[in-house]
């Protein structure tokens, strides 16, 4: 398993560099440019260098938890990660990285600064951004990963089951007895949102009910393009007696959209949200909702990571937790 | 001001210990007993031993941000407190501590950690912590005390004009022509609850409307008791026609009673809320609130730590940011 070891005077030498140099860069010591950082980091990276010093690592104790953007549903990550790191005798470090610009400075603040691991949320990376993220070789762990699974990537990821929580919720609206159920997608580029949406074509097909186009519209997980698009739905001839939203924010729309044709929830409109986040539970009526187990995605990520830290490999790449269908006073049969 | 430093050899003869067992306790050294630790700590605060050794603090660079628990209403301070880290080159670590026993281990791992300082937001402390707080000289700032005020401690802390935001809120109502308006406050041990009650109070007694204490109950904040305490209010013969809630949750449990007596927010019931976290926004109809400025008093906070910790006295011990009434949907004038 573990191929001769290349030693610090090697890559020293390789990168035409002196000892302190690459012990400097090793050590996160911020009096190297740049360009020779990189230069040494891409060597030890090639050559596999494995730190003797995982010490300096371990000592700091701290999880860097980075997200894009803050949301409620970042509130449960950062609740199950903060769990589980205080059980491992870690600490989670929340960061939020929006942008390019951004990253390059998170990347070099992470080569200088002292961290066991990086969990990232939804955080999709440009190939030169694995590429350097690669070179710290830092344990990384995914929490549910967006686009396409990276085929190569090595990287573990944690995620919910997607698809099975778009067909309970979808079953659960028809055997109430709803037959036209309007659905609103997450932004189309991510997988989750493709793999809600089939959940629901396929709770559709199995019970023979034929899959309207002008029923499904694409959302971006926000209030105000669900508002938009459940304001257009509500207001074709035939409308939807049921709307399937992509997110509990997105929900949080149709109630509004609703409200604003003077339709009732649940009596006049059923709605079914995704994720299970606080507002859900304080939304009026209280929100039936998929369930996704966010704190426990990222408990699950944590003792991941913490074991890589560890030096353990994980048994498997990929793992998905199961959803649940919580349901609430959103949802009701369909007037006749 | 600064007066001659003990040694770590006379602590040392103080607590009857070799000088390594000081250095251990001083380098948080896990291999201590908690006996000895607290008794080396004890002489360290007596003699207000100052560690030559900021150095490893500062090396850390993470501040810790500490909640009783995680509500919305923390993802607004920790988005705060995470971008003025940024722009002070640390970094934020969550940490959530409940309970007595939580913080005995909590403030184990502070004195065996390493951290620039902590944030305390909504953490009341026991006497005996504060002190075992104190002994370890961190710098300590504290976001929205409760609680009566420590006229002894000088702790600095930040918060909101909660007087002034509970004398615009009922201003609002009052100018929309109400007369019979509701108030439900958060927990009366907190200074804060007490603050907005008291400007609802002035308002009422400015425009010349009695107080009426039937129409006052109290709440913990959250959306159950103010889901029954609006239920209740909203029962009387004769019931308020706004509610101005202590938080925003409260708001939306006050929605929900409404909801349930068949009440229409704003037709046949005003409500204005308390914080304008994002579920307020979210809301069906959208939430008149009171803004509390949390991501900005966040980082306050943080740039008052980070200077702390850079060795500056903080001009003030007590900061507080201005309110905003947020007007949005959910409060109109009275139906006659």
């Amino acid at each position: 398993m573990s191929p001769a070891r290349v030693t610090i005077a090697e890559i020293a030498a390789c990168a035409g560099v002196s000892v302190p140099t690459v012990s400097k860069v090793l050590n996160g010591r911020p009096d190297v440019s740049r360009q020779t950082r990189r230069r040494i980091e891409a060597l030890l990276a090639e050559h596999d260098y494995i730190r003797s010093g995982t010490r300096t690592r371990r000592r700091a104790g701290v999880i860097d938890l980075v997200f894009t953007e803050l949301t409620p549903w970042s509130l449960e990550i950062i609740r199950g990660a903060e769990q589980a790191a205080r059980a491992g005798r870690s600490r989670i470090v929340v960061e939020v990285v929006a942008g390019d610009a951004e990253r390059d400075r998170w990347l070099d603040r992470l080569a200088s600064g002292q961290t066991q691991g990086l969990i990232l949320v939804l955080t999709e990376l440009s190939a030169a951004h694995r590429q350097r993220l690669a070179e710290l070789h830092l344990p990384v762990v995914i929490v549910d990963p967006v686009g396409h699974p990276d085929p190569d990537s090595r990287i573990p990821s944690v995620g919910a089951a997607n698809w099975a929580g778009g067909l309970m919720a979808t079953e659960h609206l028809i055997q109430l007895g709803h037959r036209r159920i309007g659905k609103i997608t997450g932004p189309a580029a991510l997988l989750c949102s493709q793999a809600r949406l089939d959940g629901y074509r396929a709770a559709l097909e199995r019970a023979g009910i034929p899959v309207d186009p002008r029923l499904i519209r694409s959302g971006d997980f926000h209030y105000r393009s669900a508002l938009l698009a459940a304001g257009a739905m509500l207001r074709l001839p035939d409308r939807p007696t049921a709307i399937f939203a992509g997110s509990d924010e997105q929900a949080l729309g149709v109630y509004e959209a609703a409200r604003r044709q003077g339709l009732r929830v649940p009596e006049e409109l059923s709605v079914v949200g995704f994720d299970d986040v606080s507002p859900a539970e304080w939304a009026s009526p209280p929100l039936t909702t998929v369930r996704q187990p966010l704190a426990e995605m990222a408990a699950l990520a944590t003792r991941t990571l913490l074991s890589l830290a560890d030096g353990s490999h994980p048994v498997n790449h990929r793992l998905e937790l199961a959803t649940e269908l919580v349901v609430r006073d959103s949802t009701a049969p369909p007037q006749e």
